[in-house]
């Protein structure tokens, strides 16, 4: 699929098929977040991929009850593994290095026909006590992955002039 | 370009030529931005678009004299205009979300044979008070945009085995 077909199929995707995740499926999305750039390329994240039943239903219960975040097959905790360093911009680079790497397996993962949905909606200590994170780490975002029941329509955007403007902020 | 292609083909571009963007192609790296999902759906960006000579000088003084920045004939500063929301996760949404946007842009550039390079390293306040940004925004990224003079060979990355582990953190 075409990287902007992709961006524009791309969905937040709240419900999953009881099917599997092929392997060399999951590797491309893993892949994927593997090859992103970072801040002087560290590379601060860790990826934990998330099969077991269990592990999913309590990560679910941690992410407020969101139900369908046990229901996916496979549940990816993207991890920052360097919480401290501040760009000279003044923003941690972990934040953005870590959602660089999630927004490439949201992609890689639709291409094949995978549904993914960025959760940032969920108690930070359970989901690290749930994984064994340790306390120098954070989690980023959950990341449910799997076969969506049916593809959702497109959530509304602003339009383009309300969002871009030229030379100076307008 | 096919989507994982294009997250391999991807580079840091930091020589550019001294050729124009066309409107269109950067038509379609600020749409990319424009879908990109984001917490609530808030689309809490603006995108501000330079291609005034003088203007990029000055904003790559801000960056610390990456005199590319200034180089490249259109340089985006992706600003996020509500810096106040937390998501529950302990994470201000405004970085994330504008960090996806930031990623759908250099992806979309790179399918159109464009180069792009993530800038965090800036002095904030100066940029802000280059562009006309209001107080209550924050410049996430800039990102330079134009032909590549040659593309750079891929940077290394961790092999799989270390930012990957199953089940639990190890």
């Amino acid at each position: 699929m075409e990287t902007f077909e992709c961006i524009g199929a791309r969905r937040s995707v709240r419900s999953y098929e009881d099917r599997e995740v092929e392997e060399e499926k999951l590797g491309q999305v893993l892949e994927a977040g593997r090859l992103a750039p970072s801040a002087n390329n560290r590379q601060g994240w860790k990826f934990v991929v998330v099969r077991d039943a269990e592990l999913r239903q309590r990560l679910a219960r941690a992410a407020h009850g969101q139900s369908f975040v046990g229901q996916a097959p496979v549940v990816i905790a993207a991890c920052a593994t360097e919480t401290g360093r501040v760009m000279s911009c003044g923003h941690p680079a972990h934040l953005v290095d870590t959602s660089i790497a999630i927004d490439h397996m949201t992609l890689a993962a639709r291409e094949q026909g995978l549904g993914t949905c960025w959760i940032g909606a969920f108690e930070q200590e359970e989901v690290k006590r749930i994984l064994g994170v340790p306390a120098s780490a954070t989690v980023v975002g959950l990341l449910p992955v799997g076969y969506p029941t049916s593809w959702p329509s497109a959530s509304s955007r602003k339009p383009l002039g309300e969002v871009v403007c030229y030379e100076r902020w307008q």
